[in-house]
């Protein structure tokens, strides 16, 4: 294959490939609706649930079903007749990480030579792995992704094209990472409406990520599974409602994403606790001029760091 | 006094009345701006800074200077001679905690019998025991007020009337609490844009405080005081933006309001910090299924009480 034929003229992912998506829900829904407001490709979709393949139908958000071989029984019979993993250009995995894996292993036969595979999977490290250097040996392209743009609902009734526009998608790359693969990844994402694209490894992904999104995660939910809360009608501030946004959240994929990164949320969640205790023991001391500091500290660090 | 003549026939504060505004900063500036714009009451002013004072009475924004006497020498020489906190029917304080104390006890002989004073101050406690028997001793009405609607930045630059729109006002009752003062101030806060006024005890206010407004600051500075966000760059999502918004935050001001309600604060941050625990125990134990009982627990209150 021609690495270059991915690339148009315009530093866009040329308009002319078809792009299959496996798992419509918030992200996957979202992907091929943003595809299709925004680019000319062929869009083909597979969803576990054939009722949510149909509706993308109806909708005009694909072109057709993407027909899976296997343990796969969910094919969608309609009007337009599906179409064969081995005709994707691109194939973007929007599914749990271990589904994701199962998935990719499940299929190498089917992708065509040269096909760039890019998975949603908010943790990485586990799925590069897996993934990289059996797709490499297999000329697949595979590309390890993380679109930092959830909201607090699920599904393909929530997704919406824009739900990009404006976020970051992180991509990670390794030493079988193919530059061209990860320049039209890059130049896709963009495409349909991110912002910015960040270029890391699937390790510093996964550390830095248990601190800026599984962090947050775990607060909001300890934070108001307090006695105090079932008493705060009335009380209520907006840096509380802020702060317990994400305790609303898909209990089973958080999950799946805590227990793949264990240890560096594990880490964070120490480092947390660590500091809080500095307040109480400042609280404890009633020493003024220690608290003004820390505050003062933490101020300086949102200015730097926020 | 006739008690009822702060009422008017309609539900509002009546609009004929002199208010007056100790401290014209974020609070101070926006409250006297909302009576501006939502009332007819002659508005008076005083802060520290007599450049505040000049550009309010230049903007319109109050009708006259509020002439302090005794420490105070900011008095404002304009066009539009300076007022006494004798004309005053209600005065509104918007000043910290121990500044607002120190305030009214050096101030008490020049209140009119019969002014409702109410502060704005984030605890309450130790300010309606020092205020509220004195004043009733003295016929004049003290009520305790918190608005829950601050911002990240402070001063009167950053004022603006709209700043109460959809809020919550909480206002303390005690034994001394003259109930007809009461609901003036609870008519005067609705018709400034407040949508809720809860009504409550200064020792309850501080207690649900901790946690719903004190705890989110502290969280918020001590998340953000992590080696990592110096590397989250490329990294960030909205929970982290939102977790640690309020790390910016008016350090003196929010020192003093930690220290003014230590002991609850300790208690909630201590609370906070074994229910984090829990995430780690789980998380070092792999353990799926207590981790999504962990997170189904804390969704459903968020659903509740969020």
């Amino acid at each position: 294959m021609d690495d270059t034929a991915l690339l148009s003229s315009k530093p866009t992912f040329a308009d002319d490939k078809t792009v299959g998506i496996v798992g419509l829900g918030l992200i996957g829904g979202s992907l091929a609706k943003a595809l299709k407001v925004n680019t000319a490709n062929r869009v083909l979709g597979h969803d576990i649930n054939p009722n949510v393949v149909k509706q993308a139908l109806a909708e005009g958000v694909l072109d057709a079903a993407l027909a899976l071989s296997g343990t796969d029984s969910s094919t969608v019979q309609t009007a337009a007749p599906p179409a064969q993993l081995s005709e994707c250009d691109m194939v973007l995995i929007a599914l749990y990480p271990e589904a994701t894996v199962d998935f990719v292993r499940a299929h190498w036969d089917k992708f065509k030579k040269g096909t760039v595979i890019i998975d949603c999977a908010g943790v990485k490290a586990e799925i590069c792995t897996e993934l990289s250097a059996e797709a490499a040996k297999r000329d697949l392209y595979f590309v390890g992704g993380h679109p930092m743009t959830g909201i607090e609902r699920t599904g393909y009734d929530h997704s919406f094209a824009h739900l990009f526009s404006g976020g970051t998608m992180i991509l990670c790359r390794d030493e079988h990472t193919n530059i061209i693969a990860l320049k039209a990844a890059e130049m896709l994402f963009t495409g349909i409406g991110f912002l910015k694209i960040t270029i890391t490894s699937a390790a510093e992904h996964d550390r830095v990520i248990a601190f800026t999104s599984q962090l947050p995660h775990v607060v909001a939910g300890a934070f108001i599974r307090s006695e105090t809360a079932k008493q705060q009608l009335g009380f209520s501030a907006g840096s509380y409602q802020d702060l317990t946004r994400v305790a609303f959240l898909n209990e089973p994929m958080w999950t799946e994403l805590f227990m793949a990164n264990r240890e560096n949320l594990i880490e964070e969640i120490e480092g947390l606790r660590t500091r809080l205790e500095e307040y109480v023991q400042v609280l404890e001391e009633g020493d003024e001029q220690k608290m003004l500091a820390l505050l003062a500290e933490g101020k300086q660090a949102k200015q730097q760091y926020g």
